[in-house]
């Protein structure tokens, strides 16, 4: 599937184009791959952009490339066999020839291989990081995960919630409250659709906020500035709401400086990638969680590589409950 | 003087009232005090409205209190002798009765006793702190401080230069212009009153930003965020162009959180007293380089005890270069 036009604002059919490709036989050091899952994420409608960001903008009439999870057809390789489950950032195609090297197979756990994708794959890493390196909650602090029914948002309350934290959801739906406070363990969510999101959050937190997980920014992030505690830390990693602003539309609203200085807060940007020598530790951190149960979630997967439009822009209107994927095809 | 009445945008005469008092010996344990200068900070403001922050709001009708230096007319107490100088946060009176405990002998190293309220004092350890436990500035990196010439900028920008770095400050005048490139050693000045701000930094800073000191807030951090560079640092120490916001008005503009994630970039909100442990190392520091040269300072002294209400309102309007003080009494 190629990029096929900048889009100016939210992405419509005309931003993708279906295409046929001819592939060549792997050569030496390369594998056939039969992709099983796609990650369709926030982040790549930072690609789409032509500014300059921390990753590349994607090229016009290119493929778009993201997360893959694939299974190996054919090798020229002695490091992957037929049948392996492997995952990279790749080229969104039903089939591919890569080099062996742009990929790393991955264990499963029994799970799904859709979960190199979700809990034990780059959505996760994100809420680990994000919350463990830089929210850093403790005990009997008041944490709030915005987007918190999301692929990060999903794991990240449930981080804080096993260090003993108080931690309060907001979420776009009913049923996404309902799955966070009921199935996640969240002890309180907020639904901001459904009115005052400030009015909301000083009734939820009565003890001000001392973590703050930034997902979606805008009207919400603006909402939480004035409830920050003293030395509140504020992991910043998504801010969906300005993703499909228009060119030359600026992101305005709350201006932070007087709230981190009453506060003493910080607020810290950051990739997953930045966090890439404690991979290992932390894939092993949430692979327990999830064999002893104390780590659940949710996917919500779209059928067929088609799907690939509808589930990138579904991420936009709050579609997903859970990590969204594409499922292209079985594993054999 | 008094708090007369909670002002609605800037201060004016009617916040303040001139009151005659009468002042008992000094008992047990307490000192007389002549007051000779006394400091007005843009923080100030900040306790001049009702909400609650990180210091109470002062009371209407009581004194108004900040920094001052005195000295001993009278002693009661083994710990300080008449003639000695001391430091404190005190009520701004000519003359007054405390107890010792409240202020702190200073020695001022052959420096006016005023300096205890500037270079030897608070603005020179906000400086400090700020700009080395939070900035951390490395050679060859780009630092912009914004009030450049201020009480706290004055000394930031000097110490950025000291570790080598490329120091770029923001002023409201072509003489506080020349004061910085001149006097300071910074190698670039903005006048923000020039023109586009964005553009003259963009040229001033062709390898982007890697510390911004943040005095002022406004549209002046907001033209910062775009240039800010990978895991760049913001300490925030002030943000005065938004303290003289009117009752229900809000300081809106570029929300920060995309430009922190593309930057992985870092603000920390902070106090002088969140570093209260290292003061001691600071102020030897501060002390040394003032007298090898290293650190030079102005002060822009306003004579009279009846001068604190302009000299506290030309805090917002740009009116001093350095540390703006009230001089109420030479020494004797």
């Amino acid at each position: 599937m190629d990029f096929s036009k900048r889009p100016n604002g939210m992405p419509d059919e005309q931003t993708f184009q279906f295409t046929d490709i001819e592939l060549d036989k792997p050569e030496n050091g390369e594998v056939l791959l039969k992709t099983l899952y796609i990650s369709v994420d926030p982040y790549m409608r930072g690609r789409m952009s032509n500014k300059k960001s921390y990753a590349a903008p994607f090229e016009v009439g290119k493929p778009l490339e993201g997360g893959v999870v694939a299974q190996v057809l054919a090798s020229n390789t002695a490091e992957l066999q037929k049948g392996d489950i492997v995952r990279g950032t790749l080229p969104f195609q039903t089939h591919l020839v890569v080099s062996a090297e742009n990929v790393s197979k991955v264990e499963t756990n029994g799970l799904s291989p859709s979960a190199a994708l979700s809990v034990l794959g780059m959505p996760a890493l994100t809420a680990y990081f994000g919350m463990m390196h830089i929210g850093k909650p403790q005990k009997g602090e008041t944490v709030v995960v915005s987007g918190a029914a999301g692929a990060v948002g999903q794991i990240a309350g449930q981080l804080a919630k096993q260090v003993g934290a108080y931690v309060v959801g907001i979420v776009g739906s009913e049923e996404k409250a309902a799955y966070i406070t009921e199935k996640l363990g969240y002890d309180a969510a907020i639904e901001y659709k459904k009115g005052d999101v400030a009015k909301q959050l000083e009734e939820a937190c009565p003890n001000g906020i001392d973590v703050y997980y930034e997902n979606v920014g805008g009207d919400i992030g603006d909402a939480i500035w004035p409830l920050l505690n003293t030395f509140a830390r504020v992991p910043v990693c998504g801010a969906i709401s300005s993703y499909n602003l228009k060119e030359g539309e600026k992101d305005i609203g709350l201006r932070v400086q007087q709230f981190l200085i009453k506060s003493r807060a910080t607020m810290q940007g950051f990739l997953v990638g930045d966090f890439a020598e404690h991979y290992k530790d932390a894939y092993a951190f949430l692979a327990k969680g999830v064999t002893d149960g104390k780590i659940v979630f949710e996917e919500t997967i779209h059928d067929g590589f088609h799907a690939i439009p509808e589930a990138f822009t579904g991420l936009f209107t709050g579609q997903n409950i859970g990590k969204q994927l594409v499922k292209v095809a079985d594993a054999e």
